[in-house]
């Protein structure tokens, strides 16, 4: 097993996330900069949904239909390829479990890069084992064995274990790209990412703590109309 | 009553929403960048989540510890003045019937100027019919007055249809920008909704076709470890 990297910047991922996607396709040259390595973590991102109770942006309908079209807008300013996948949502599983496989990190990457460009630029059903182990031997991996590879019952519970590292680390969506103990989220925060590593974020380092004394005045049951 | 504008940039918005509080800090300098006005139209962000059995970014506790430190940075990328809340949530009824009220275009532009920026720099808590006049006042607006017409039974039912009529352009967060039929949601869409204005959406037309068309292949509760 690879040794962990000091200071590394881990990047939590769903194959299913689109903005996975695109963040991955940025990460490594955002990392390169700054000369860390970039840790991939494959996670469920369905199970983190599931436990804060919030429904995932594909899961309501017309939120779906923007986040489409959001999501082709962001790969045509990062200048990467992009299409509709086969079916959205689609189950992860298998992908994930394939992505959570321990492998020297130049080979992970590949693993990974591959998949989410079979997902993402070439429609494929990657829900499929043969689909995903052709996509493999394409890009010249060993698909079949890092398929059956996949299937150990260690891998299975490695996979379902970064749920729980996840929940402890306070993630709630993906990506997201957690560095020096800092949280940063989705497409959006990449360029707080980088001013972050540039020693450049302008937020006050009391800032958490103010964040986590604020009060909430109201919920929601006295928020509506009456 | 004004005459509405031709082809105006719709605004939806809740002062309970600090993304709301920023992309208003922008939308007017897009707006006559290409020669169109804006028309403000606040509704109940909770009467939406409501709708589509959604939580708020503030309503999942990491959510609400990132949220806040991701519209500080923006804050700050935008140079737009911006403090955390005196509270949050907090209950944003009253602020928006103010808002909704039926006034000339610069007069209400300030009113909804004045409340946001009481919320958003000030930090004053906006659930208080005084402090909300008080602050109007202050900018030379006639708070009283304004709060007591906030109070007439058609103003609030013309806040309450907002939500049906924002549900049926397919609202499903604030803000919301709704142009020439296109709907642009939340600060990240700014530089698509400018860009789209310019004639410079990349989206080809038949896109929406295709995300309808879009196939499930997966629903949760089959997307889950086993």
């Amino acid at each position: 097993m690879p040794a962990t990297p000091a200071n590394p910047i881990t990047f939590w991922f769903d194959f299913i996330s689109p903005y996975s996607y695109l963040a991955w396709s940025q990460i490594h040259r955002v990392a390169a900069q700054h000369e860390r390595q970039v840790i991939a973590r494959p996670v469920l991102f369905a199970s983190l949904l599931d436990h804060w109770g919030q429904l995932g942006p594909a899961e309501v309908a017309p939120k779906r239909a923007h986040l489409f079209k959001q999501v082709l807008r962001l790969a045509h300013r990062f200048n990467v390829a992009m299409s509709l996948p086969f079916a959205h949502p689609f189950n992860p599983l298998l992908a994930l479990r394939v992505a959570a496989l321990e492998l020297e990190p130049a080979i992970k990457r590949q693993v990974i890069d591959t998949i989410f460009r079979a997902a993402w630029v070439d429609r494929l059903d990657v829900t499929d084992a043969s689909i995903i182990a052709a996509a493999l031997d394409r890009a010249g991996l060993e698909g079949q064995k890092l398929l059956q590879a996949s299937q150990n019952p260690d891998n299975k519970a490695h996979l379902i274990s970064a749920t729980g590292e996840a929940l402890e680390l306070g993630l709630f969506g993906v990506p997201t790209m957690v560095v020096d103990g800092q949280l940063f989220w989705g497409v959006d925060d990449l360029e707080f990412l980088d001013a972050f590593l540039r020693g450049l974020d302008p937020l006050d380092r009391g800032i958490t703590t103010a964040i986590a004394n604020l009060p909430a005045q109201s919920v929601r049951p006295r928020a509506r109309p009456h």
